[in-house]
């Protein structure tokens, strides 16, 4: 079981939009070069992330992407789901209706346990998950950041950031 | 995010030899047929479990596999693990190291953060699947199983069924 590698970049994406005053955005290209990922591929996760309402797409030559919600209203369920659809990691065949002991269509009036239980631990991770905002994760990142690095990733964002005309 | 269909036939497997009395035993090819799956990739997997520590090969004619631990003993997280290994599905692959705010190699004395939340909601499923066992599966299914249904699998493991001689 694997999440995509789109998942680390959606979630360091959102957290870098995260470290933006309100109005300003980055483009896909700045997301791209500051993380150092290929940008068609990353393009394509930045516009589910938009689709999802996770982030905002501001078109124009001073557009780019910015959170479409505060931080702390953006958990990594939401990026989780975006990127990797939400459907449950464990799929269950319903294999207990196959082979010599199977029944007819109605017989199975309940979920099979096996599914109800590998469900039942996936709604823990999904629950955990939801717990994880934007920012707890950008405070936690800020309180133990070197000064120098967060000043060169200030000077990296005043140069790169737009602000769309109001 | 998807676990392989060899999740679902594991804990099927396991399920079914945890109702078998202490040394019986039901060879790979029963256990295929009966859950309908493929027999040569089920085998596989009954080869990872017994190496886990979840199943016995009983070798011989009248040999087979059985539950290496009392039912109560297997947890889901146990089969999972057999089955997709135990690295975490989020897989850091660092790229705050990337782009052009990177540091030195010793800038990064904690580890990611994100990666760290990420793991966090790892540790909660992982967590959940472990208080999964067997046993209440088992149990859960034996309250609500129709009776005919009951009857007719221990025909079949009856039929089927192999105690080694001792």
């Amino acid at each position: 079981m694997k999440l995509s590698d789109g998942v680390e970049w959606a979630i360091h994406c959102a957290l870098l939009l995260a470290a933006l005053p309100p109005e300003g955005t980055l483009s896909g290209r700045a997301l791209a070069a500051f993380h150092g990922v290929p940008e068609s591929y990353l393009l394509k996760h930045l516009k589910v992330l938009a689709a999802e309402g996770i982030l905002q797409s501001v078109t124009g030559p001073r557009g780019g992407y910015r959170l479409a919600r505060r931080p702390d209203e953006v958990s990594l369920l939401d990026i989780v789901d975006a990127v990797e659809g939400r459907e449950p990691a464990f799929r269950c065949t319903e294999i207990r209706r196959r082979g010599p002991c199977a029944e007819g269509k109605g017989a199975y009036p309940r979920p099979c346990g096996i599914n109800t239980a590998m469900l039942r631990a996936e709604a823990a991770y999904r629950q955990a998950l939801a717990r994880e905002t934007l920012n707890q994760i950008g405070e936690s990142f800020l309180a133990a950041a070197d000064k120098k690095r967060l000043a060169r990733m200030q000077d990296w964002i005043g140069q790169n950031m737009r602000m769309p005309r109001s």
